[in-house]
């Protein structure tokens, strides 16, 4: 067998979400929403299955769809691109992200990534040959080290990938940070990987895509995610936008990856991509809201809380909780006492994570993270 | 960029697709059907979305599909596979190909092919630095040329690719045949993948899996498709069986590629599985008729057609019609002046492809198929 996959851990999200259900306890690793995306949406997906879309969808995805994506960079970010040629739609992010990298690394290509990271980023980035040159951003604030940034990239840096509102952190990228990013993909001719699967998802900050900065429009290939931005993660919608030559390319890797996305779903997203500015305002509010009743909880727990703004997730310090556990075992021991399933943040480290943080998904219901509160507080 | 992926060409369906459309021409290049699939699975589909099944599925697939799986293994090639370690469910049989490639090869494990190919099989196996073997069936019988077979194995061989049915000359491999394969690839110590997208699409022929032979069990990576077992190709819903070792692999790259595939569709598919015989034989019987139909009228139109005994699928020399002109300018030229559409077949060789035959796919309700062959017969 291929030694550098089957040496891959199986992902943390499917190790602690199997954990949470063997042992009955509610499920704050995984980040998936408790509550359904937009019923119209999803009559509109079913009625597009009765309707007949059921077969072959064009490989870089259907054009009502692609459109839909192309308004919205304007609508939201003010990029402007062509839905024909700037436009590929992916199952899922991962897909897209799997794609994008296919399109762009050679072996021997330097590739920079900000840990804490996603958990396929590296595997992905070494499994193509890439040399991944990390920076770690610290907590508690996770402010960018930028000199740190600027030495690791060189002359056979190919691309960085960022990851805003960035998972696990839930740190929003400012516009200083991204200023600065922006001169370093410029000044060695680079380009970068924007994942931005969490870009509605901001809580008053304003979420600004690298694409948007002067000079970048055409160095960017910028990731978006269905299954986020609707709270329909299990449909895997994703989609590029990306320059026409590079789209070309990462439409030929997706062409042997997968070829198509199930056409009832995305046009049941292309009908999502234009609702309103409320349902996007509503999203964020709603999800901000759910991040204050469980950050505030935790505080009151008395784990230490740090500073997040966007995404599903908030990250913990458990030093005052731990008893000397390590984060491992603190989510292990969360899980089968407390019946509250987290993430260990060492997931998020190639080497020498760090051992005191774990991550908190709050995408789920107010009673549901009340609840969960309510365990911890009755086992501490 | 990547230069071997920037160097594919866009795939032949994709090319010859839109040729059709832009000249309203019978679409009989790609391998798609124009009658829905199972009303009833489409239903459940849809209820499915509209009941909740709209967060991530499991990595490897929802239980109750993989058990539907591993009882059709059983049922219809008397395969006994354990269903939560030895099925991985893709997002359609291009990731089941390329997660299956990725989890086996390393660079420099030789991969031995047998051409006509389909069009993802070389590229995929380039792309991780595996050395291709092609071994070329002959038209017009593509029987077996074991001698040349046998010495495309190698010490470093790690695996065969085995298309049976086989798209694009729909050959259905006999068990002689099989029994060969079988045969190399024990005394080599390596492995098959199987890929058996057609299998309920055979003619008066019985499919045999590789899978069931004695001694291949533990050898096999064998490959399904709902989307052609059930005409609904737009759901991009695949399946792999494995040994439980490699299967593992196969859901690690699986977790990097694409990690799950939307639960409505598979709880449809699981559904679909578990019908009667008769559903499965009326399919295949359908599809006989409609490529009787399509056969014999290319043969009275004067085009020597090739025997095909599975798939969507038949190859014909287009020799006595064509003018002198190769495949290539003859589909183009059926399509813009008969307003038919075909695959040049040298899209599926590597080099040095023979020019004088095209793949016609039969799919299609015997109305078009008749409308078709009048095109035809009007135009030459
Ligand atoms: C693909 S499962 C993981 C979901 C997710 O994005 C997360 O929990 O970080
Ligand atoms: C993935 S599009 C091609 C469909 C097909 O299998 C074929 O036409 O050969």
């Amino acid at each position: 067998f291929n030694r550098q996959i089957a040496d891959l851990p199986v992902t943390i999200f499917t190790v602690m979400s199997a954990l949470a259900r063997q042992h009955d306890a509610i499920n704050l690793g995984q980040g998936f929403p408790d509550q359904e995306g937009p019923q119209d949406m999803i009559r509109l997906a079913a009625d597009a299955l009765l309707d007949g879309q059921n077969q072959y969808a064009p490989l870089t995805g259907l054009p009502e769809l692609r459109s839909a994506i192309a308004e919205a960079n304007l609508r939201f970010q003010g990029i402007t691109v062509q839905a024909d040629s700037e436009v590929v739609v992916t199952s899922g992010a991962t897909e897209a992200l799997a794609a994008s990298l296919m399109a762009l690394i050679e072996p021997g290509d330097e590739v920079v990534l900000m840990e804490p990271l996603y958990d396929t980023y590296l595997p992905v980035v070494r499994q193509l040959g890439g040399i991944p040159r990390i920076v770690r951003l610290q907590a508690p604030d996770w402010a960018l080290p930028r000199q740190e940034l600027a030495q690791a990239f060189s002359a056979r840096t190919k691309a960085i990938i960022l990851n805003s509102p960035m998972n696990p952190t839930g740190k929003v990228f400012t516009a200083e940070e991204l200023a600065f990013i922006a001169s370093l993909v410029q000044q060695h001719d680079t380009f970068a990987i924007c994942d931005e699967v969490y870009e509605h998802l901001v809580f008053n900050t304003p979420h600004i895509s690298l694409m948007s900065l002067p000079g970048l429009r055409n160095r960017c290939v910028r990731i978006g995610s269905a299954g986020k931005s609707f709270s329909l993660t299990g449909w895997k919608v994703g989609y590029v936008t990306a320059p026409a030559p590079l789209a070309t390319v990462i439409a030929k890797a997706h062409q042997n990856l997968v070829f198509a996305t199930p056409p009832n779903l995305q046009r049941a997203v292309a009908f999502g991509l234009r609702k309103d500015t409320d349902y996007f305002t509503t999203l964020a509010q709603d999800m901000a809201t759910q991040g204050t009743i469980l950050a505030s909880g935790l505080q009151r727990l008395g784990f230490d809380v740090l500073p997040y703004q966007g995404s599903y997730f908030v990250m913990v310090d458990i030093t005052p909780l731990a008893n000397g556990l390590d984060d491992v075992a603190f989510t292990r021991l969360l899980t089968e006492q407390a019946r509250v399933t987290a993430i260990p943040a060492s997931a998020f480290y190639d080497a020498n994570p760090p051992r005191n943080l774990i991550r908190f998904a709050f995408c789920k219901r107010a009673e549901v993270l009340i609840e969960a509160l309510n365990r911890m507080e009755a086992w501490k």
